[in-house]
C-alpha cells in the first residue's frame, strides 16, 4: 500500500533517474506489489538455494539481438543426480527440446538452457558437450539436452544462427546465485512482449512458515502477445494499444522455468507448472495459436534427488502430500506474473535488424495511470 | 468507460434498488466492462444460434440447496448429429464424466448437464435414460453422457443425493433460448466463490467481422476460491479477504462450458477450452488442489456435424486454420472473465445445511472500491 | 515343453471330460505357457496379497445376460487409506467413471467395479453408498468412483439396465481373495471374444527374487475383436475366421486390472498399464475404433497409501526405480496375455437376447492345431 | 501357406546362398507372411505414392557404425505444404525432436530424420538449414524440424558425434521412391535388435477396395529387446536366449514411421500410430525402462495438405470417419511387426566399437524351428 505523496515523490525521482538508470528500478521499486505472499530476499529465481543463472548476451552489427540464458537447478553433477522435473505444454508452437523424456521420466539431467527458435539444436548439442566433458560423465552415452526458446526474429536476424556453443559452455560456466540480470540480456536480449521491448525477468514467493516456508522462484523469458494488464490495470485498453494485437496478431512465445525447494514429485510439479499459466493470463497474456508457452518445473529438495546409478532398488522419498500443494501454485502464478512484468520494466529500447524497433515500456505514462487508479484508494 | 457521476449515479439506483431486485442488474449494468471485444446481444452462451439452456433449482427444507443445468448445443438429436467437442482438464479433481471418449473420439452426443459431485452417476443415468427414449435412438445400445459437478456440500446436504432422473430430464426439457438464469439457480443454486456464494453465470464475445465474424458463449458454475479480483481490481486484498483463503484453504471447482458456431476441429477446441483457464485466473482463482476445474468447448457449425450413421466413410468438413483461433482465444478469455463475475452478481445471500450461511458479494463495498480505483483515469 | 504323447493324452482326456466339465481346466492345464516368467500360485490377480475379488453374475430369462465384478486392492477402508494408481487408455471409446482424478491425484479411493456400458452410473453410484455407508467416512461429502464397462449388448438387454446397487454392493461384500471364478460370470457374464464367448480372466506373474520378487496379477473383462491368436499361432488365421472381422468389424472392448505389490508411483504405474496393450496385441486385439480398453493399475506397497487425512504434511515413500521396472513391465504383457486367454477357456456357450448365440472357443479343434504346430518341435 | 516341400526346398536355398547374399531374402521370401491384409508391390513404405526414402551410411574405421535415413512425405517443400501428423510415444526415454509442435498444431512441416541419440541435435540443425535454403521459404524464420533416434553406441562410437549437416541433407537429396535398403543402413547401421544385429525394415499394407483400397507403408529403426517372436514362434525361448534379457536388461529403441494415403486427421492419426505398438509388441518387445519408442504417423492424401499461407482462413478437407479407422489399425500392426521382422532379416553381422560384435539373426536355425513349428499344419 502507497500513500499519494510517495507516489508523487517516485514519479519525480523516475523522471530525474530514467534516463541515466532506466532498468534500476524494478517493479516493486515503483511501490507495486503483485498478489499477497512475500517475496525472497532477492525476489529472483536464486532465492531458491543452490540455483545459478548465467547469461551469453549477444549484440553484434545492426542485426545480432540474441543470446543465451543457462539455469542451474544446482551446482553437482546434474547429469550424475537428477532432479524431479515435469515441463508443461502451454501452447506447444514451439521448438522446446526434452519435453517426452521428462514426460516419461520425471526428472531433469542438464542445466535448462534458453535462446532463439532456430538456436535450439545448436544449444541442445552444446548441452550434449557440456553432459560429456564432465570427468564423472565418461562412459554417458545417452544425454536429454533442455533447450526452450522464442522468436526473437524481429529484432535479429534470426536466420543467421549466431549461438555457438561456446556461447552456451560460457553462459553455464559464468551462471551463478545472486540477483539476476534482467530485460535485453541472455535469451532474452532481442525479445518482445505486449509490442514493448521483453527479455528476461524473476521473482520468487516465500510461502509462510507454518504452510512450510518453501521458496518458488521463476525466470521467464517474454516474447508474447495480448492485452498488457499491469497488476489488473487495463494498460493496453487506456493507451488504446490493444487495437494492434487484433490487427497484426500477438504471437510470440513465453518460456517460464519454475524451481522450488519443496519436496514435490514430477505430478505435482506439472501441476504447478499449469500455474504459471495463470500468471501469464494476468499480464493480459492470451497464449496465441503462435505462440510456444511452456514451463518447466523443478524441485530442488536434496532427499528426492535421483542417482544415475545406485546400488538400491528403491529410492526413498519425501514428497509433499496433494492436499499441501496450493500455497505453491498460489506462489508460482504470482511469481510467473512478477517475473514477467519485471522482465518488462528492466528492458531497454532496442534497435535491430531491418532497423526494427522495439521500445522499452513507457513507465511514465503507465505511472501516471496508476497513480490515477489508486488516487483516492489510499 | 464511465464518468464520474454516472457512477455515482449508479451507485444511488443501486443503494435504492438493492434489496428489491438484488440481482436484477448484471456486471455492465454497472458500467463494468471486461476486455475489449464486443459481446453479444444477451451476453449469455445463448447467443450462439441454436443454444439452450434449462435449470432445476432445488431448494428443499433447511438443507436442500441443489441443481440441474442442462445445455444443449443444438435442438436435434444430439446423438444422431453429434457435435465436434473437446474437454480440458484444468485440474482434475473432480468427477466428470465422459472424458476419456470425448478425448478419443473428439465428439459430445448428450446434453452437458452440471449437478453436484455426488449426484453425477444419476445425472449420467437419466443422460442415458434420455437418450434411449428418443425414438431414432431405439437400436442404441452405448451412450456416452457429459455430467459436470461442484461440491456445494457447505450450502446442500449434498450426502442425501437428492437430484433424481426426473429432475434431470426436466432441466433439459425445459431448456430454452433467450436470456439464462443466473446466480442461484440450477446446479449454482448452492455453490460458493472466492467465499461468497457463487453461482450461474453466463457471458459471450462476438468477434470482429473481418476475423469471422464468429460467437464464443461460456457458461460456468462457479464454486472455487483464491484471491478475488474484479476487472484487475483486487478486491480481495483491499477487503482483507484473502487472509481467509490461506487459513482454510481455496478448494471447490469451476465447471466451464464454452460453445461457439466456429468452425473448430476437437484438437483446436481442446485449445480453446485451455484459454478459459486463463479467464479463470483473471478473476484471481488459482485451481486449487482440490478443484475440479473442467473446460468443455463445443462446435456447433452445421456442416461439421458428425451423423451417427452415415452412407459415406469420408466427412467433408471445413475448419478454421490454425493460425485464425486467436481472436476465439481471446474471446474465450474474456467471456469466462465475465460469466464467473456474472455468477457472483446475479448470486444472492443463502442460508443452507447446519445453518451454514453464504453471503452474496458485497456489490455496495466493492461499486465504491471500484470508484475509487477509477475517479481520476475517467 | 510338452512331448507328443502327453499331448494326445490331454486330447484324449480333453474329449471325455469335454460336455462334464468344459471350464474346469485352464490354459495351463493343457501344457500351454505363456511367456518365461514364473505365475503365482493360483495364476491369479488374488497372488497380489490382500488382492479380493468379488462377482455377481445375473442371468434371468432368455434375455439378460450380465453382472457386476468387483475388485478390491485392499481389505480397509480405502477411502481412508488410498492406493496410488493410473489409468491407461488403450482407446477411448467407452465410459469409464473415474479416469481424470486418477490422473491429477495419482490415487484410487474406492474399489473397482465392472459391469456393461449402460450400468456405469448406477455402479457408480453405489460406489458413492458404499463408501458414504462405512462408519469412518460419515463426513465424506467427495468420492471418486471407479467403474469400466464393456457392452455385452450381444447377449444381454442392455437396454434394460438391470444392475442395481445391490447387485454392486453384493459383488463387494462377497469378495474374497483365493482362486478367481472365470468366464461366464460377473461381469463376464454376456461379453464376446474373437467372435467367441469372452468372460472374465486372470493371470499373475512373480518375478525373480533378485528383481525384486514381486508379483503383478491381471483380471480382464474380455470383449473385443482382431485376428485371434493363441500363444503365437494364427488360430483365426487356420481356421479362417479372421474374414467375420474385416466383415462385421471387430470393435467391443476390454477392460484390464493390474495390481502388484511392487512399490510404484502412479507415473510408473501408468508405464506398467501401458505395457497391458502389449499382451492384448499378443492374442491378436487390436484396439479397433470401436473399443474401450482401459487398463487400471494399482500398488498396494504398505509403505505407499496414502491416508485422507495426516498430521503430516509429507508422504514418506519408497519406490522402485525407473530403471527396475523393466521385468515388470514384461510381467504385466505375460499375464494380460494369459489373462485373456483364460477368459475365452473359461468361457461357456451361451444363448441370450434375442436368441443371438456365442460358443465357447473350439478348445478341441484347436488343441489339434496347437499339437500340429508343435509337433517336431518337442 | 507353404507345403513342407517347398520348405526344404527354401531350406536347401538358403544354405547354398546364405554366405553369398545372406540379406537379399526377405521375410516373404521364406514364405512367412505376417498378418492377413496384402501388402504393397514394394511391401515398402514407398508403397505410399510420393513418399521417398535416402539413407548415408557411416561405417568408418573400427569405430564408427551409424548414419541418417530420411523420409519424405511428399516431394514438394514440406513446409509451404504441411501434411497432418501426429506422434506418439510408446515410451519416451528417448530424445525425439519436433514433438510438441505436432501435438499442438497437428502436423508436420520437414523431413523426417532418424540418428543416433546423440546426434540429434545437429540432425535437427541439418533440417533447418535445409528448409531455410529452399528459395520459397526464404522469409521463414521458425521451423520445427523432426528428428528420432535410437542409440547405436554399442557398436558405434556415439560420443564422436560423427553424423554432419552434410550428411543430413545427402541422405534428403538422395531420397527416392522405390525399394527401400534395409539392414545396415542409414540410421540403422550400427542398431541391435533382441541381441541380434538390427537396423532399417519397411513393409506396406493395402486394405481391400471396399474398405477404401488405401495403403499404409511403414518403416522402422530397430534398435530394441524383449523376448524375440517370429511370427508368433517362440525363438528366443526355442533358442533359450530370453535369459540375456532378464540378465543384462533389454533397453533400446524403436523408431517407428508410418505414412498412409487414407485421408486421416491428426487426432486419428495419433490413433493410428498407437497402434504400431502393439504389432512391436508381436515380435516380443515389452517397450523396456530405457526405451525411446516413438512412432510418427503421417497421412499424405492431397486434399487435406496444409498450406503455410493461405487467403482463406478455412480449410475444406475430408476426413475419414472414426468408424472407418479400424482396417487402417490392423494394417498399422501388420505392417509394424513385419517391417521389424524384415529389419533383422535384412541386417548382417558387424563388428564395431571396443571390438563388440552383433550377429545377425541365426536365419538357418529360426527356418529349422519355424519349419518344425509348421510340419504337420500344411
Amino acid at each position: 500500500m502507497i500513500t499519494r505523496i510517495s507516489f508523487l515523490f517516485i514519479i519525480l525521482f523516475i523522471t530525474c533517474q530514467i534516463s541515466i538508470a532506466q532498468n534500476n528500478i524494478r517493479l516493486r521499486g515503483y511501490g507495486i506489489e503483485i498478489g499477497v505472499l512475500q517475496t525472497g530476499p532477492m525476489n529472483a529465481i536464486t532465492d531458491v538455494q543452490g540455483v545459478k543463472v548465467g547469461h551469453t548476451t549477444l549484440i553484434q552489427g545492426d542485426d545480432i539481438r540474441t543470446g543465451v540464458t543457462a539455469i542451474l537447478p544446482h551446482s553437482g553433477n546434474l547429469f550424475q543426480e537428477k532432479v524431479p522435473a515435469a515441463i508443461y505444454i502451454g501452447n506447444g508452437f514451439g521448438k522446446l527440446a526434452g519435453y517426452t523424456q521428462v514426460k516419461e521420466l520425471g526428472n531433469i539431467e542438464t542445466p535448462i538452457v534458453l535462446t532463439n527458435t532456430l538456436s535450439v539444436p545448436r544449444a541442445a548439442d552444446a548441452l550434449i558437450t557440456y553432459t560429456l566433458m564432465q570427468p564423472e560423465n565418461e562412459n554417458v552415452r545417452s544425454v536429454n539436452p533442455i533447450v526452450g526458446e522464442t522468436n526473437d526474429g524481429y529484432l535479429n536476424d534470426i536466420r543467421k544462427r549466431v549461438v555457438t556453443e561456446k556461447d552456451v559452455l560460457n553462459a553455464i560456466a559464468q551462471a551463478s546465485d545472486g540477483p539476476v540480470e534482467e530485460g535485453n540480456c541472455g535469451a532474452g536480449t532481442g525479445t518482445s512482449c505486449f509490442g514493448y521491448k521483453g527479455g528476461i525477468g524473476t521473482s520468487s514467493r516465500v510461502i509462510p512458515e507454518k504452510l512450510g516456508g518453501y521458496t518458488v522462484g521463476v525466470l521467464v523469458q517474454t516474447n508474447f502477445g495480448g492485452i498488457f494488464k499491469l497488476n489488473g490495470i487495463p494498460v493496453a485498453k487506456e493507451l488504446d494499444n490493444y487495437s494492434r494485437m487484433l490487427k497484426y496478431g500477438s504471437d510470440g512465445s513465453c518460456m517460464i522455468v519454475i524451481i522450488t525447494d519443496a519436496p514435490l514429485d514430477s505430478r505435482n510439479l506439472e501441476r504447478l507448472a499449469k500455474r504459471a499459466m495463470l500468471g501469464l493470463g494476468r499480464t493480459g497474456g492470451i497464449a496465441s495459436n503462435g505462440s510456444g508457452d511452456y514451463v518447466i518445473a523443478i524441485s530442488t529438495a536434496e532427499e528426492n534427488r535421483i542417482p544415475y546409478e545406485s546400488d538400491s532398488p528403491i529410492l526413498y522419498q519425501n514428497f509433499l502430500r496433494n492436499n499441501n500443494t496450493t500455497p505453491l501454485f498460489l506462489a508460482a502464478i504470482e511469481a510467473t506474473e512478477e517475473a514477467i512484468l519485471n522482465s518488462l520494466f528492466a528492458a531497454e529500447d532496442m534497435i535491430g535488424v531491418d532497423n526494427h524497433e522495439r521500445k522499452a515500456l513507457p513507465k511514465e505514462e503507465i505511472l501516471e495511470l496508476i497513480e490515477n487508479y489508486r488516487m483516492l484508494g489510499h
